[in-house]
């Protein structure tokens, strides 16, 4: 395709008006491009209310940092921003400041990252972006804007997929999703727990087949010119006799749907092809699903899949999957047997992550070089505690227990080596006095976790397909204690700091309100 | 610019896939260009848990049609299609519709709309669709996705406006809107009820004046260089001394911020410039802007405006109000003088449409034209009664009653005339029985609410404003009752049909029952 993907359109300035206030206010103090650190991280993770994540999926990466290599400010873009006036009638921006910005792009910056699909935890930065504080600060909106919603959804995703118990899921979110944004969410999904994608564009883009079935507007239709339901999906099957799904609640799935469904698949195998399935729409899921297993059993087609959508989300499946586990027998119908045939289409409650709708993330300047280039760590010493991000350059390590389990993320400061230690003592990040240590002989392994990404205006090493970042998250979910993985009440995973690390951040809040506040 | 805004990039192949399948059954079937019409609407108001919307504001229509008449299969799109291959390894799609659908766009299709802006109610039409099957059903997805956000955001900014007693409320959603969704939810929040955005693209596309301050890295560089919060609202103000803003919660509003700012807002006023404000973006905000306006007062500063941040959504606003109203004169301050100078900074819980994260609107096929290319009505016979839509061609209208306000939104058949009715009986949409008469003495005003707005491949009639469809919000907030606009247990507006349109809804469920299930 010569088509330019939806992601990279974005121009510079889908960005926030303070961004190039402040880039401004640095350049006319010398400061633009002195060496700064942010980093992203997230504060908590999503709480959808009558359930809660205990982790999330990074996502998102790889298309902000192809649109960093692409966008720079064009001439366009410098004319935006020439024209604007204070209230006063002043131009907002000066000459001088505009062509410095003119043609500028983020090739100056160096960012570290934990992969695309990995499992990460809050307050652990994910991101961290290195360069001249002004182009550095620039990029704060796009990062935000694309790390974060892509993270909430492909997390929303693995929680869907485990809800179905590795079963097939499909995403169908863009009809309800929010505007182009939607390719970003599909992608997401895709990373995170869908197998396929009902979105044609972003389906091709990454190499996955696009899935959909039909709309009761085709049965209706029919139904209409005088025809009906077995017309309908006559004329459906006609077309895709190999792949044909038939939607079977425009009338009355029992009465209606799934008996002319199994006429046609009857007309479709005595021609040489496999029928593949039907999609369940509206009402009761757990039950018309095993009605029609029943049905479909009993006519010969026990290995025709059933597609169930409709508002579904982790809670939803988990609820059709505990019914069917009690209600299919009574039904001569195996559970196990029809929860292997459920595919699940699962659209806006996905892509909107229903019930938590934002990830709360970040992107806090963490440390600025003095005048000697050294690094001085940056701090805002907020009213709540749990705002406080981690000052200063930083390491980040994952620490495996005897059992090969990932039992804590840690943060320690910039050259700290956690490689050859004894015993770990680690404290809690915002709780004072709460600490622990693991044992040496508890510790498998030690992995550190951010990698080189972005250098020199370009991506660094290959980039990995949404195949490669599906196998990330899958170790990554395998060594998750299965209690972090629960769908309602996880538990809690370890986010701790080193204690050389707790120091700094103690010294400094203290030292800030000090010097601020004149208590010293 | 020469930039193509955001909003006309997307190709035709973000869409869903079966509506592409669904078109090539129509081909081989003869259908393609069969005239069918199509509806768009909600079924039920947001509803955010703790609070639920009594109207809508529509959103979201002009970007669509824009994008209508822009976009058509290109041969990049067509190429997408032809290498899609079924499992069976055969095309999925035929040459002969391939070439059909090749440069194909929406230029057939007939638009009616209620305009961008006004308030709109659960099941009424809100855009009809007439054209050719096939492209009338490849519409659906892109429409979808463009007016369900949109619509849900607006709403939303409708409702914090409430909440702020129409105070001045700043969109500062981009950072954690969904991707590349953001532009259009930051043009729904200004059509809304947001006064500006921060959204620098956005702002200038639709001619507004972005807003924003400065972050709190702005502050932490400072403090981390040696100098201090003071050094960094001299610098800040420096170069914006006539539209200075100065975050002041890094270190310590009360105790740091407040003090600082107010030195700063003297040595302006000294050199003769106004200064414009200060925000709070953490703590007791309610408290905070209190205390904040004592010392702004006392200081000489009683014109300063206090922008507030930091998760606002409506029933936060509206609970910072009514602590004001308590709390404020215990500090010597006038709360309605401080709720005068408050702004609201709303991003997050605003994009997102916190609590309910997408509208549930459909697009649903209601008429099909038969053989002799009479409309025929279409209808989907549901297991839940609600989620039948009305059937066929149709006309809208809002009664007024004798005070002015709108009374109900009335569904007919088309061709009908509400012009001349004597007393005017109306029945629910899905509850057999419930009718109410609404007496001819009472109804001051009978409005038609569907208007041309596409055909022939263009925009008809002029395109409006932001500002005129703000005009048309504010005109219908004025004339619903106050009830409805109630944020919290609003009450339910009267949403009804024509007798004739009931009948005819009466008869289309049970002939289909009867036909398909065959119990006549």
């Amino acid at each position: 395709m010569s088509v330019t993907p939806l992601h990279l359109v974005a121009g510079i300035l889908h960005t926030d008006q303070y961004q190039l206030a402040m880039a401004q206010v640095y350049f006319r103090q010398g400061l633009h491009q002195r060496p700064a650190r942010f980093d992203w991280f997230f504060r908590s993770y999503p709480d959808y209310g009558e359930h809660q994540a205990g982790y999330a999926i990074t996502a998102g990466l790889e298309w902000l940092l192809e649109w960093m290599e692409v966008t720079t400010f064009s001439p366009d873009d410098i004319e935006v921003l020439r024209v604007q006036r204070t209230s006063g009638g002043d131009p907002r921006f000066d000459d001088d400041f505009l062509s410095w910005l003119s043609g500028k792009g983020f090739d100056e910056l160096t960012v570290h990252a934990v992969p695309e699909g990995r499992v990460v935890h809050a307050h652990v930065p994910i991101v961290t972006v290195e360069g001249p504080l002004a182009m550095a600060q620039i990029l704060e909106t796009a990062l935000l804007n694309r790390l974060n919603y892509q993270t909430l959804i492909a997390t929303k995703a693995s929680r869907v997929k485990e809800a179905a118990r590795q079963g097939t899921v499909l995403d169908f979110g863009t009809r309800r999703g929010p505007d182009l944004g939607a390719a970003a969410g599909s992608r997401a999904a895709l990373i995170g727990g869908a197998d396929h994608s009902s979105n044609v564009e972003v389906s091709h883009l990454l190499g996955f087949d696009p899935k959909g079935t039909h709309a009761h507007s085709l049965v209706q239709v029919f139904m209409a010119l005088g025809a009906g339901e077995l017309e309908a999906f006559r004329a459906f099957a006609a077309r895709y006799p190999d792949e044909c799904v038939l939607l079977v609640d425009t009338v009355d799935t029992l009465e209606s749907g799934i008996p002319n469904a199994i006429t046609v698949f009857r007309e479709l195998e005595a021609e040489g092809h496999r029928p593949a399935g039907v999609r369940l729409d509206s009402g009761d899921l757990a039950y018309l699903a095993i009605r029609s297993a029943e049905l479909l059993d009993d006519a010969g087609f026990p290995e025709v899949s059933i597609v169930l959508s409709s508002d579904l989300d982790e809670l939803a499946i988990w609820q059709i999957l505990s019914q069917i586990d009690v209600e299919a027998p009574r039904y001569g119908v195996d559970p196990r047997a029809l929860a292997a045939r459920l595919t699940y289409g699962v659209g806006t409650r996905l892509i909107t992550s229903a019930g938590h709708s934002a990830l709360n993330g970040v992107y806090k300047l963490v440390a600025v070089a003095d005048d000697a280039g050294d690094w001085v760590p940056a701090i805002k010493v907020s009213e709540n505690v749990v705002k406080v991000p981690t000052p200063g350059e930083k390491e980040v390590w994952r620490v495996y227990d005897e059992r090969g389990l990932a039992t804590a993320d840690v943060i320690g400061l910039g050259g700290e080596d956690l490689a050859g230690t004894d015993d770990l003592p680690i404290l809690h990040p915002h709780r004072a006095g709460v600490r622990r240590t693991i044992p040496r002989e508890r510790i498998s392994a030690i992995e550190s976790l951010l990698e080189p990404v972005f250098a020199n205006g370009s991506r660094t090493g290959d980039v990995a397909s949404i195949g490669e970042m599906r196998a990330r998250r899958d170790a990554d979910l395998n060594r998750l204690d299965t209690g972090v993985r629960r769908i309602v009440n996880p538990h809690i995973y370890h986010v701790s700091l080193t204690e050389r690390m707790k120091g700094l951040q103690c010294l400094l809040v203290d030292n800030a309100r000090d010097s601020v506040l004149g208590n010293d």
